[in-house]
């Protein structure tokens, strides 16, 4: 086991109707807030006429910025920026998903920077200072709710890079499961792929000795996966709801990590096709997760039967540990299918021609991954392994 | 799955060497401290001095309490609020175990209070301020190196009672599995049973539909169940004692029982035990949980069969459910026997001629324990049953 830090100090307030806490939650940080929403679905729902009156009771001041679009984009960003400067906002209030929430970070660091917010992303400047950002969480998927971190794409290059600071971690998070029962069944497939992807991340790590982290994240990928066709077959299941939504923070909340060096480099690929091609991160993780197995498992045969019998009660084959490693990565694969989810990249509509250009730019800062270090080389096979 | 919040704040530093940090993160909160200790174990194996090395290199002037008891006294908790009024003390630097902690932590709520720091323990006056606290951990055990709660021994009538308020969380929490490997076997053993206590007080539960929550819990309890007997064995072994402390600091760091309805009967109950005794509370527990669940597991046979077949292992018997869950107790207990503990009263030496009184003090403010309510008389079985 490695040295760690541990401090996730955001506060959840999780459950029913938890909405209505709002006001009294971002009161304590400020009088006037940025309000930042996506595409409107929030005021379908009731959920905007709720939040806002929970702020105005709280009398909380707000301005509002729409228009987060999945993949969350630079200019939006610099939009915000400008407005929480010209109205003196103090705290930045993200009601959404993922997206929302990353755009609504990105605009918290770039406020207090007197230079252009990208060069964070561009690993030009460092994040010093940053507002106060709180979530009202819609959909249970990217885990930023208590995360350091943002992703953002920038038009221009079609750059998708990310940024990551502990002055990014929201100060408060809003968790209710009612809110994910109008999410498409396709959002709410692509969301779990997304969670579960934040697990093995950290599962797949070359450290030895980390039992605890690797049990807690086997735990927290059974949960997902026991509920995730329960959320699909009925959309206002509580419970399944309710355990998806925690495990999706509990997955991205640093804990099932600590002590390991984790891998991420199935988030590097990924991040290129979804930067040109604006599909769900989650489906591209879909498609890019077992491809990536398939590249690298022959580097720790056990841990992938590991993963095969205490995630998928593959019975294990002591004879022959690689063919449970690979019954293992087939039952992922056959899982994600019957989400609904893409596992090649012609399901995902993505074709071969920019391939090269797309690991080239993934590893333009070096190589990605820790479980195996991918170079160009790497990266291309496993595109093409996916295709 | 109930509403809930889960605000854990304190920050942890994990891993060899990392007690030098010390001096510098408790910087940030202060110059002049109290640096509190127990009977001396730490000058013997350097600690102390490593300690105060960092404090004065930071810049951190300290005034000294020792001579913290196990089961830690209400006198030397008040001896140290004086000592921090007279000094000006801004800060607690808890150097030790669980009671080392829970004694800087009634001193840390005693100090801005102008009443007797009792009250807050006897419900009748509220925390409403209190000094910071910073914790270096020579024991995994207690989990108060992250919890809200500090449990003290009032002498005058034998009375062990409890505090539990936010402001006592320690901000930060200094962790190296090493600073334990000069623990007697015994103490080792009762951390180890007041670690699993501590989840099982959260799995055992009435609550519905919490699986992730229950499914963290096994994933703890294997970890120890695994680990424990290595330590025991090898007492140097830094990955078993890693793996304890990071799983005794998990186990009580509220995660574990979030969304559920926590039990706690078994701590009440033990802790009468203790009060009068002065036995070490590990010891205690591991005497009063297998007759706790012996006394309550017809109420959800279901559960204690989950138990049996999760964390021990036990072959599910489908057609009996309840000899699977009568074997998942056994199991727990010869766990605990081949751990050095005592599994009954009579083996820690506690006689039979005070049990009426105990039960009667145990339930003086109304039934304890929630999986099932326990009055009087229940307390009393129970007591009959560990005997």
């Amino acid at each position: 086991m490695e040295n760690f830090v541990y401090h996730n100090p955001t506060k959840i307030i999780f459950g029913k109707g938890t909405e209505t806490l709002v006001g009294v939650e971002t009161k304590a940080y400020a009088d006037r807030v940025l309000l930042h929403y996506g595409g409107g679905s929030i005021k379908k729902t009731g959920l905007y006429d709720r939040v806002v009156a929970s702020l105005k009771a709280a009398g909380v001041d707000f301005i509002e910025l729409p228009g987060v679009q999945p993949n969350p984009r630079l200019s939006l960003i610099q939009e915000g920026i400008e407005l929480c400067r010209k109205h003196q906002l103090q705290f930045i209030l993200a009601v959404g998903g993922g997206s929302v929430i990353d755009s609504a970070k990105a605009i918290a660091a770039g406020v207090p920077y007197a230079g252009d917010v990208w060069d964070f992303f561009a690993r030009k400047a460092e994040i010093k200072a940053a507002l106060p950002v709180g979530v009202v969480l819609t959909i249970a998927a990217a885990g930023s709710e208590t995360s350091p971190a943002s992703v953002v794409t920038k038009e221009e290059g079609a750059l998708k890079r990310d940024i990551g600071s502990d002055l990014l971690r929201p100060k408060f998070a809003i968790l209710n499961p009612e809110l994910t029962y109008t999410l498409p069944p396709y959002q709410t497939a692509c969301g779990v792929a997304d969670i579960m992807a934040h697990i093995m991340e950290r599962y797949f790590s070359r450290t030895p000795d980390t039992d605890l982290a690797d049990r807690l994240c086997e735990a927290t990928l059974r949960t997902v996966i026991k509920y995730a066709p329960i959320a699909l077959q009925n959309p206002t299941d509580y419970t399944a709801r309710a355990e998806i939504m925690w495990a999706g923070t509990v997955a991205h909340s640093d804990l099932l990590g600590r002590g390991k060096v984790e891998d991420w480099g199935s988030h590097m690929i990924e991040h290129e096709i979804s930067g040109i091609y604006d599909v769900p991160h989650g489906a591209g993780l879909a498609v890019i997760f077992p491809a990536w197995m398939q590249y690298v498992y022959q580097t720790d045969v056990n841990r992938f039967a590991r993963f095969a019998v205490r995630v998928w009660a593959v019975e294990m084959d002591f004879a022959h540990p690689e063919k449970t490693a690979l019954a293992g990565i087939e039952r992922l694969k056959t899982f994600f299918r019957s989400l609904g989810l893409p596992v090649t990249l012609t399901e995902l509509k993505v074709g071969t021609d920019r391939l090269e250009e797309m690991a080239a730019k993934c590893t333009a800062r070096g190589p990605v991954g820790n479980f195996v270090k991918l170079d160009k080389e790497d990266v291309l096979a496993i595109y093409q392994l996916a295709q």
